[in-house]
């Protein structure tokens, strides 16, 4: 439909707009699917009411979901709930509730995002479903209230930039370090409004679970999204979970680019991402040591089963030290379920961690887990803002599981190839 | 040491006190042991330096553990926490932090609380303790201040209530329902001040985790003490978590009691505490069909993996509604480990609970799993007034673990011999 090459993102708003269009148009744009949850989707459906809504566009295009305040940890969030719940059962819209998990984890799982989409969730990291070739965005609660209106949203097509990783990783270190890397490199407003592309070998040979971390933090660049090229890893993964039938859907090599760069993993090492910034990264040589109060493993960025199974492996027979708190929450109920099947869970809380059931934890500092002042935590997820995860006067480190695992067993951030 | 028959608490206050003392006399009794949690801890250590403490009389009998909110559900907590950390460290008082589970449970399992002992927590339901044969009671913080620094502490001897329990619990039927049904009885403040005892051929033919039940809601009556002469059963639980000699430990004959009571377990039924008051206790059947929003599945009254042994065998391989939140919340890690080995923490999930890091949950409704306006939760927790676990508008209902699998089947209020 383009005349001229074009990328991945503007196929996609080319495809649903039904006309070719071009990175800087502004598109009224269908949407195949919509994700509010227990924090932003009341103002969304009050805002939906606001605008005169009555019935939302789709039913079958909502995904209602709870993760960030389960179970209620106040009244006001179980009269959210409530509402939700009431809003669900209205407007037929099915409503997974607080029993499955996270709601970028879950949305993938069910199927519920797929190449060539154009997806929206109000919330930040929405971009994840970009591992499934989607472009998915998250958005303000005030514009959800339009999207379940109208199933359609104001979109100016944006540029590109197409990142090609290569090369292989080396033992304990992985996708969370090569994104934290590459938001060190370009910087937490680096690709601000631009489609953020993962390409290359090193993500052709990547599975979901990795895919999912990198277009997870597309936001943490200010990316608008974060997509993987679907390939025959894509569809497997899918095939599962909904009808689909393979496609091509990739970037033209005469497309437009805004950036076009290049990554090479061989000799990537463990990095973490320093308070009080997402884009303050070192290795982790250079902060091995630093005194922790709490280890969060967990979240939609690496709460999955691969993640937890890193950090198992990290631990091995040990315990973690009592030192601090360790806290490793699963994703999802199906990635709890892989987790303790593999005797994973029994490992964790036998060397001294709490794992709570499939939620948010304390990835936004809201419901349970939050640091006190002076305090520092280590966390596989993806904000370390001053205050994210509970007092202003306490410190958050990001890394990747299997740091997250060493630093828990020593108490002190450290070298995952060290222990 | 006493002339005339006495009673286990007479005996206990005259051992400590080293003189004969009787029911009404006020005595200055030592304490062996003391337990301190995140919620009231704080305000002990603050009266404790009010009064001009330095040093607490012995670091070794002073227990310390976080269980109601935890991880930290507010910065407020977190600090708390911290304040708490410092102290026991300052003060070379093990801190079991937040690693071990319920604070009831913990001192049972790590065998700090032993017949004739006389220990005191700031916490209602510390006459837990009497199940293991000790004279135990919940004080308030103000109390535990002083005892922290003198290591004693005023108490009336009180007078006892004798309680014979005979006859054989009928299938789905044990101790909780056995204990609402005797406070129902009884009433709300049928025992107040007054040391309970659990006597008779049902209690001695029961093991401990069922003892702790009984125990643990001495309180829901008024009681000072909720005691059970420690046998072999008391004396085998014990042995691989202190030192024991055993001895003998029971009320005379002739003992002078303020009341003897009777009943009979043969032909009991499952019974349920409803809204707002826990001697509001009616046959299941009254209630049976009662429309639920929350099943909470855990806390320091039935918690144990008996308990969660006997909600797995009511639910089968059936799952949970989904019309409700479910919450499994094992007492103490040991719980947890146990019930996880013998597979019934994967079944739980896959039936659709929530299963959280062994903590007080939502008994108290402070920390998570609260209710919203118009919400009714079952719980096996012991406390049901109103605004217990969430909304003042909100209802909260008691019953076994039992009852409280087959409600949350089903979605309302179950009859467990039913389903």
């Amino acid at each position: 439909m383009n005349a001229m090459g074009a990328t991945i993102a503007e196929k996609i708003f080319s495809t649903r707009c039904g006309r070719p269009v071009h990175a800087g148009d502004v598109v009224m744009a269908p949407i195949d699917a919509a994700m509010i949850h227990d924090i932003t989707g009341p103002l969304a459906i009050q805002t939906f009411y606001q605008m005169g809504g009555t019935r939302v566009f789709d039913p079958k295009k909502v995904i209602m979901l709870f993760d960030h305040q389960i179970p209620a940890d106040s009244i006001a969030a179980a009269g959210n709930h409530q509402l939700m719940r009431k809003f669900a059962a209205e407007q037929g819209i099915h409503n997974y509730d607080l029993h499955e998990g996270v709601c970028h984890q879950v949305v993938l799982e069910k199927g519920r995002a797929g190449p060539g989409e154009i997806v929206v969730g109000s919330d930040s990291h929405t971009c994840m479903y970009g591992a499934a070739g989607a472009f998915a965005t998250g958005i303000g609660s005030t514009d959800m209230g339009f999207v379940l209106k109208f199933g359609a949203l104001y979109f100016r097509v944006p540029e590109t930039i197409r990142m090609t990783i290569d090369g292989a990783f080396q033992r304990r270190v992985g996708p969370k370090d090569l994104i934290l890397s590459i938001i060190g490199d370009i910087g937490a407003d680096g690709a601000t409004y631009k489609a953020v592309e993962f390409a290359g070998s090193t993500i052709r040979g990547m599975e979901m679970p990795g895919r999912m971390t990198l277009s997870n933090m597309a936001i943490e660049m200010g990316g608008k999204a974060g997509i993987v090229p679907p390939d025959q890893v894509t569809w497997d993964y899918l095939k599962s979970r909904r009808q689909v039938t393979p496609f091509e859907l990739d970037s033209d090599e005469d497309a437009t680019f805004a950036d076009q760069r290049r990554y090479d993993v061989t000799n990537l090492v463990p990095k973490v991402a320093v308070p009080h910034n997402v884009d303050h990264v070192v290795d982790v040589t250079e902060v091995a040591g630093t005194h922790l109060d709490q280890v969060f493993i967990g979240s939609c960025t690496n709460g999955r089963f691969e993640d937890l199974a890193e950090a198992a492996a990290v631990l091995g027979d040990r315990n973690f030290s009592e030192d601090l708190r360790v806290l490793v929450i699963p994703a999802s109920r199906d990635e709890y379920l892989k987790t303790l099947r593999a005797g994973l869970i029994e490992r964790f809380v036998e060397a001294g961690a709490m794992v709570e059931a499939p939620c948010c934890g304390p990835c936004m500092g809201g419901s349970f887990g939050l640091i006190g002042p002076g305090e520092a935590s280590l966390s596989t997820s993806n904000r370390n803002f001053r205050g994210r995860q509970g007092s202003a006067e306490g410190s958050v480190y990001l890394a990747s599981a299997a740091t997250a695992a060493a630093s828990a067993i020593t108490g002190v951030i450290t070298d995952p190839r060290e222990v």
